[in-house]
């Protein structure tokens, strides 16, 4: 082919950029979907939904990319496997050969389903009525293995739908690491059921109040609403339409202020690392969070090592008093604290403590590897859910709405999604004790309202990279390890001693 | 071709559906747009908008359709020209032969400029700083001619920017309807000149209570939460995402209620066109609004015929005064009316009452006509503007944000729109006549609640046609007349004796 690599090059960006502005659509679709859509846009919804996915599929398959990365694959570009040209070429050729393997037929069938199965999932938890999910969960699952088989795996499907999340990290790898942190953690959750929680704090909270004072302590971290926005959703999440436009959904309950708070600083730690990324490689993998996990790690970061430290609270706990004076006049700082450390095996993964967080991760994981292989099928996956929830945390959902419908994720097609969150809380507090190693104790820092520090370095060692390293690479460069959870065993054993 | 009628015309129908699947998704990024979008999105929203207009382009001129098309126009699928089949080619024909004629380029280019130069207006307005909107309205001109170019034309290029909004209409008979109109109004106008107005009513009206107050109306009249959603935003305005899925935004004023109220029912009347649409043809012409001007007909109708009229409120003004017992205790309903019923040239369109109104649209056909041919610079505008609202309103906007920096619509691109606005008032006024002479007299209706009567007989004999009349036509089967402007000045007269 007559073409040089530096115009191969440019041509590639501008197909990426193509690719990525359109998916952007469908993230703003889909965004509408879980904040204001109206009941009646479900099918439309559906459909507009599976044509952009058709569409992106087309762009994302164009054999002129085939082309291109090949000139590029043997130029001299490409030498310093750390520049951007090389890193940009290694990660489309990983998405391209990815996607050129999946029929068009199988992802628009995907965007299709999953869209409709996400209504039928809610009203199907609101009514606490599995039957009717559970045919859609059949389909799901067998969309996921035609997937994993049209990817290409070695016997083990799950490792080709991890692949997708979590470039390069194998299903035999996660099990021994989830192997390791369910042996230090059982004896914890043991201790912590024999003894009596602290007492939560259940009073009056505001919701007005609850988000101002969130748009406060958002502010404070920097994060920056000329390029984001704040809404409310069933299910709090954080999507990024483009590098000016990033969007959060909370939800505050009017009595439990603390989930809010803590939800806001989950979302907010994805939304910096969101905006952390690099504009001028917007569209191309330079410009693109690492994976999943990663992406966890930042908000767990921001939800559990600054959002529960000693620091973050001196800071804020005087405004949080001056925002809800008539219930928290009267509740010290200490009180305060001890009613959010509370820990308490309970059947809900999204109110679940730090430390048994974890555990209901490593349960979905088993789960969901035995329904893609087969071993379980949907219709069994209740009583499969309360027996693995009682050995593990020893508690029995009351209902399959506090069981296995609680989550939304497999509704939505995520399957081989759920040990991102667990690989965060192991990435977030290495990372935690790579920063403070290297800026020194934070407390101070955050006890003042200085949140820049950590933010910056963040962003000059992770955020700014895009892809260029996997996440284990960006974990052993700074801290000289592999990813393992003695860090987040320390943490843990720390803040909630025996 | 070995294809034959049915089998073309199936297809024929898939390729329309998926074009307008994917136009309604550039729907939901400019509703976002308008609604929800931070300041720093607006770049990506330009690219994205500008790529799906690309991809709009490649559907709706894929030589597929001439293919179909030109195996169905010689067969007896098409034989009844009222038939959902004659219809769809007739129309579908009528859309491909424009587009194909449009080069991608253009498309492309004007949906990326007209996204940029309304946040350049929205600025420009509130500084009051024409000057820096002054080059992005040249390069929108420029735009609009290329188009008309592309489109054709017998030398008079507003007639193909106006076919695309008013299909069938020509600029030599609007002029002709519009100086008739024109002749009718200067003297009633000129007699209000003389008198003082009516009192505003000016009090405080809480803007929640307002918004409460507009929900229990919409429902009154049948309009369909479940498939729509409010929101407000800088402009009013309905959007419809699909048939499930209507979109209307709002404005309201603390200080204005009624401005809220009839900024309500106007985009209902939109609203109850669009859900009155058979969502069964949904995507293809037979499931598509006839023109701009009906369009705005069905608003104009519920805002002053029905919004307006004795009977609407005296079913709902015990209503408004229980929801603003403060501001409304003391003001009676003959009060209330007086107040609503006030004729005042100002210099601001959406400010305008009926009187006057058409004397705003008047004046924007003129110059907007003056510009596209040349005999009118961009940077003569304000001059111009301030002129001829001297000359047919007798009022001079202070500055160029009451001026000609009033209206998003040329900075949206919408050259040739402003016309359907008093075309609107001229079939409001006709099709209502109409009802009334087939329903009797709908004012007892209104006072008893009832709104049903008159929408249905709207969905009957307007809506559930979709694209099967022409505008024209409509008129002409309802009232046995062509379009013209004396059932609008009979009704005025009559609101508005002098």
């Amino acid at each position: 082919m007559s073409i040089n690599p530096e115009q191969a090059y440019k041509e590639l960006i501008r197909l990426a950029r193509e690719e990525t502005l359109l998916s952007s659509c469908a993230d703003l679709l889909e965004w509408d979907e879980e904040v204001f859509m109206p009941a009646g846009g479900v099918k439309q919804r559906a459909e507009q939904l599976a044509l952009l996915a058709g569409l992106s599929h087309d762009r994302a398959t164009d054999p002129r990319y085939d082309e291109l990365l090949s000139v590029l694959e043997s130029s001299s570009l490409v030498s310093d496997p750390e520049s951007p040209a090389a890193v940009n070429v290694r990660e489309l050729r990983r998405g391209f050969d990815r996607e050129r393997r999946m029929p068009r037929r199988l992802v628009e069938e995907s965007a299709r389903v999953t869209s409709l199965a996400q209504k039928i999932w809610a009203t199907a938890r609101r009514k606490n009525d599995y039957k009717t999910f559970a045919p859609w969960l059949e389909r799901i699952i067998a969309l996921a293995r035609e997937e994993a088989d049209a990817a290409g795996h070695n016997g083990t499907r799950y490792d080709a739908l991890l692949d997708d999340y979590e470039p390069g990290v194998t299903t035999e790898q996660l099990s021994q690491l989830f192997a390791r942190l369910t042996a230090d953690l059982t004896p914890l959750v043991a201790a912590f059921r024999e003894r009596s929680s602290n007492s939560r704090l259940k009073k009056r909270f505001p919701l007005d109040r609850q988000r101002a004072f969130s748009q406060g302590v958002a502010s404070t971290v920097d994060f920056d609403f000329e390029r984001a926005r704040f809404d409310t959703a069933q299910h709090p999440f954080c999507t990024s339409i483009g590098p000016g436009d990033v969007r959060i959904a909370l939800r505050f309950s009017g009595t439990d202020m603390t989930a809010g708070v803590f939800t806001l600083l989950h979302e907010i730690g994805h939304g910096l690392y969101d905006q952390g990324l690099d504009p001028a490689h917007y569209g191309t993998p330079m410009g693109e969070a690492v994976s999943l996990g990663l992406h966890e790690s930042q908000s767990r970061l921001w939800e559990n090592f600054v959002g529960r430290s000693v620091g973050f609270w001196k800071h804020f706990y005087p405004v949080l008093q001056s925002t809800f004076p008539t219930a928290l006049n009267k509740v010290s700082l200490d009180a305060f604290r001890q009613a959010i450390d509370r820990v308490e095996p309970g059947p809900i993964r999204v109110d679940a403590d730090e430390v048994t967080y974890n555990l209901h991760i490593i349960i979905r994981f088993e789960l969901e590897r035995a329904l893609l292989a087969g071993d379980l099928v949907p219709a069994d996956l209740p009583g499969a859910w309360r027996e693995l929830y009682h050995r593990y945390l020893g508690v029995t959902p009351d209902d399959d709405r506090s069981g296995c419908l609680q989550d939304a994720h497999w509704a939505e097609g995520l399957i081989g999604y759920f040990p991102a969150y667990a690989l965060g809380n192991i990435y977030a507090a290495q990372i935690f004790d790579a920063a403070e190693r290297e800026l020194g104790t934070l407390d101070d820092a955050f006890a003042a309202g200085d949140f820049g520090g950590l933010r910056s370095w963040l962003a000059e060692n992770i955020h700014r990279h895009g892809m260029r390293f996997r996440s284990h690479q960006i974990i052993e460069r700074l801290t000289g390890k592999a990813p393992d959870s003695s860090a987040l065993i320390e943490h843990l054993s720390r803040r909630y001693p025996v």
